[in-house]
């Protein structure tokens, strides 16, 4: 077999058979087929596309070319959830807490944030304490005790993804919807869960700019979860603004901790009942009517709550800070942002906005940069709500030089748009939701 | 400026501008471009395409990315020609004499095969003595004093194009018109000729398969001629056989001659005038009727063959063994091919002539292999015309291991078609001319 003839057929547009999808993958991990070439076929691919079996094949083979998690010392079904990324993304630690608390079991993996996107782990590790680092029995022994254990990726999971990804990255090749699905799903399958539930952000602020190309990366995901066994629900949720009203690792927990006690932003808290309904649904708790009353009332009695700080003990992390989360680190400065006009705000650009946060601290530049975990932003105002002019709205938050607030007030006046007139309607959070049923657009 | 910014741009279907190109010649040349990053273009060009400006571009930043020949040391207006590959293609031996004695002076560079296809400078090689290694210098002089010489290429010419040529190849981008016209040109550019007349072959043995694809090179080549100040022609020639009844270098050397002598095959005479007739058309030597008619003179007097012994001799060949071919190193054996059945020739696949001639010794598998120039094939009866079941109709030599002609005479067989029925008509030899004043198909 040779790697000219596949890039030579996938670009007069005929399907891979999978044994040249195997060889693909498995000269890209071995490093036998020069990038090159791999980059010639991820533009090929771009252009010509993946049908849904190549393209579950592609998963199936990228998810096993490194090591895979085994949770089978886990009882029950596994559920996992994974959201497109974004700012201000806190549902995990809402989420995990839920779903256990209802009975399943959450073992998940999560990264760590680069750029103007926050990572679960930086979030979790800015409780005092909070260890993400487990060994493989101590993740599998917490997660059947507590129930829920979130921690950072060990070992080497899909590395031709990760291979494949860096190299699409740099050629203009990463807008590939069958690309993109193969290469989230490979990680989720790698990582164990018996079920899958996306959270696949649409907007400006969103990799998907448009609803149609949403619901495509939603169906392909579904698709190849089901083809390789692994039941999947994908959500299609807004991203024309950051999610929740704090960006910033300790302001999301204590954002998160809101949620838990049932105080948080209704949209924040709507996602999250949906996740949490759609991993118990998966897990076969009952009809999604049901399952999102289990959430509710997983929050109401306080069950979810409990599960949170029974977690937080079990990873190390400082269960004082979640009871009382003035207890949590505060940051040294801060700085009030005033509305520059009266008006409504009608769009927050949540890409500038994750990079002002980045900008206070909040964030990375580069893989292994240190992160202020104190930094970011609260809005006091959010999409939709009316403001006045000279009034504080918002709030920017850094223990580094004061000096940073000046480019980053800025930074943030850019994202968020001010309009002397309402939104005609409020944006509907939650758009879709793509299952083996089939798909409903909301 | 970024390759990404570049690669992306392309992917989306925009134009380049002139700087995006330059920054990826030089880039390219350099090797401040990764691989991966110029393969990936490469693919997005494929698809996307180049729009005439672009491409005229490319081959000018291509044409100037290493050295460039300097022909003013040589008085009058300098006129090279180009084939796009071809088996049993000997024009340029005769073309440059005719060419010459018509007081056009020809500084040809040519190369040498590989593959199926031969290369002037080894055909010009197998007369004894002859030398296409001339420094600068001697090239000018002969040039001046002779008026026709051919040297093998010398110094690095458009090295940019040669890497990207070679990346193109192995990863299935080589068939873009675009690319292929920047490719070509390229060089004949930087080879410094002031017009250059185009032998654009299609057909089943050549790279242009269809009529359409060859226009469409044709017209690309011409544009790119005319827009960096060099006045181009094209012809558009059938390559559904080879050219000649010889395919293999003493024997193609010979067929020169014959051609020279005014008793060559048909076809090739014919295709030999009308390429020397374009070139004294673009030097200015009057009307294409006109220039036929000295074409025609130039055999008929003799002028063009005393051209072709003075270049021969010039350049240490042994003139001799042009005045009597006899003289010319011959195989030390042959074979008859005796035709499988009675019928018409309908068709001679050329690729596969070309490799069974290789297999004789005539070719090479990779550079630098030696060369038998006694090897090849010769037809005694070509394209349309009538064999009889059991009688010799071509035959193959070697001066390497007899055992050679199994493996030659069957894949031989293969590239020859007997039908009982004639062809329809006679084909085409000449099907069009692509010229700045427009395309004409005959």
């Amino acid at each position: 077999m040779r790697m000219y003839d596949i890039i030579h057929k996938k670009r007069d547009g005929f399907p891979l058979t999978d044994e040249e999808i195997s060889f693909v993958v498995q000269g890209c991990t071995d490093g036998s087929i020069p990038d090159y070439q791999l980059s010639a076929l991820m533009m090929a691919i771009y252009f010509q596309g993946l049908d849904p079996h190549e393209t579950a094949v592609l998963t199936d083979r990228m998810a096993h070319s490194g090591d895979l998690v085994d949770l089978s010392g886990i009882q029950g079904f596994k559920a996992d959830k994974h959201s497109t990324g974004g700012v201000g993304d806190k549902t995990t630690m809402v989420v995990a807490p839920i779903v256990a608390a209802c009975g399943v079991p959450v073992a998940k993996m999560s990264g760590r944030g680069l750029g103007h996107t926050g990572g679960t782990v930086d979030k979790l590790e800015s409780i005092p304490g909070f260890c993400v680092e487990l060994s493989p029995e101590e993740f599998i022994r917490t997660v059947n005790t507590v129930g829920a254990c979130v921690v950072g990726q060990s070992g080497d999971l899909a590395p031709a993804d990760k291979k494949l990804y860096a190299l699409r990255d740099v050629t203009a090749t990463v807008e590939s919807i069958p690309l993109i699905a193969a290469s989230i799903m490979s990680k989720k399958i790698a990582a164990g869960a018996d079920g899958i539930v996306l959270d696949v952000k649409v907007g400006s602020g969103a990799f998907m700019k448009t609803l149609e190309d949403a619901v495509r990366l939603a169906e392909t995901m579904v698709q190849i979860g089901e083809a390789v066994g692994r039941h999947t629900v994908a959500l299609i949720t807004n991203m024309d603004a950051p999610l929740g009203n704090a960006v910033g690792n300790t302001l999301e927990v204590r954002e998160a901790v809101e949620t838990l006690e049932g105080h948080g932003p209704s949209e924040l808290t709507t996602i999250c009942r949906e996740l949490a309904a759609n991993m118990l649904y998966l897990a076969g708790k009952g009809d999604i009517i049901h399952c999102n009353k289990l959430a509710r009332e997983a929050i109401l009695t306080g069950a979810a709550l409990a599960k949170f700080k029974e977690m937080v003990a079990a990873q190390g992390g400082d269960v004082s800070a979640i009871e009382d989360t003035q207890k949590l680190p505060a940051a040294s400065d801060f700085r009030r942002v005033k509305a520059p006009m009266d008006g409504y705000i009608t769009h927050i650009d949540a890409e500038k906005c994750g990079l002002a946060a980045a900008m206070l601290g909040a964030g990375r530049q580069a893989k292994g940069d240190a992160i202020d975990y104190t930094a970011g932003i609260y809005f006091k105002m959010n999409l939709g709500e009316q403001v006045d002019g000279g009034f504080e709205f918002a709030r920017l938050y850094t223990s580094g030089d004061p000096v940073r607030f000046d480019e980053a007030e800025r930074l943030f006046l850019e994202a968020v748009t001010i309009s002397p007139e309402p939104l005609p309607e409020s944006p509907k959070l939650i758009l879709g939701r793509v299952s083996a049923e089939g798909t409903e657009l909301y």
